[in-house]
């Protein structure tokens, strides 16, 4: 089962931010849209980095309060971990675990078309499990 | 697999933070012990909620900076969903996803004695995944 199943079912959609929005508003757009990172884009709308709650957890740790004046470019974590359409959902939870990340922005080629994050993959991996023991369970009835 | 295998393995241990710290304090304790949710006891030690990292976000976002300011009690997740040592980290990732929480609070009879986090869970499916493929390998083998 591939991460391209997971996009199809939750929609292509993916959650952005430009990176000079304040932290303060970076909490604002999480809380507003109900996911747990953004995808941070730079004046040239390329993928610069995510922007995650425990990004901002991270800050208010370190400063307090004045964190929340910060800009999401400056505290985001660059270095994306991306994830392929064609990418198994098995790889994709691997990686998440060995890059203790939550999230992963899904390209096709160079464009961002969506983004997954370990609850998700979860569930489908769940539910092809229920699938398969399901299968399982007529085959044996059946012979 | 069982819950209580992840917990043997990743210790018995678990971060506590009384219901009357201030979520500034919170962010700080999240960030100092590298979790997302710390359970929080009220003065007699009892369980009365969990803090996330997402509820902290949740309040920032209605509130701004003077949320800060309040205490974890005021805002934490009530009516915590936990996980007993004889579940099977099957059913304990059904919960979370379900139920769409990250961490679950494990409990021995009426004892806490850990707290799992979805990463945990997958973590340890994956490797009796790969135990289990790597089985099937030898056995074919084998025959």
């Amino acid at each position: 089962m591939l991460i391209a199943h997971v996009i199809k079912e939750k929609g292509a959609g993916v959650h952005t931010i430009a990176a000079e929005t304040s932290l303060e508003d970076a909490a604002r757009q999480l809380h507003e849209r109900r996911v747990g990172a953004l995808v941070v884009l730079d004046a040239d709308a390329s993928i610069v980095g995510v922007l995650s709650e425990r990004d901002i957890i991270r800050e208010l740790a370190r400063r307090g309060a004045a964190a929340l004046e910060d800009t999401v470019g400056a505290v985001m974590t660059r270095g994306v971990i991306v994830a392929g359409l064609d990418e198994s959902i098995d790889d994709g939870l691997s990686r998440m675990t060995d890059r203790r990340v939550r999230h992963l922005p899904v390209v096709d080629g160079a464009r961002l078309v969506g983004i997954v994050s370990i609850g998700d993959l979860v569930k489908h991996r769940i539910a092809k499990a229920e699938a398969e023991a399901a299968a399982m369970q007529a085959y044996i009835t059946a012979h």
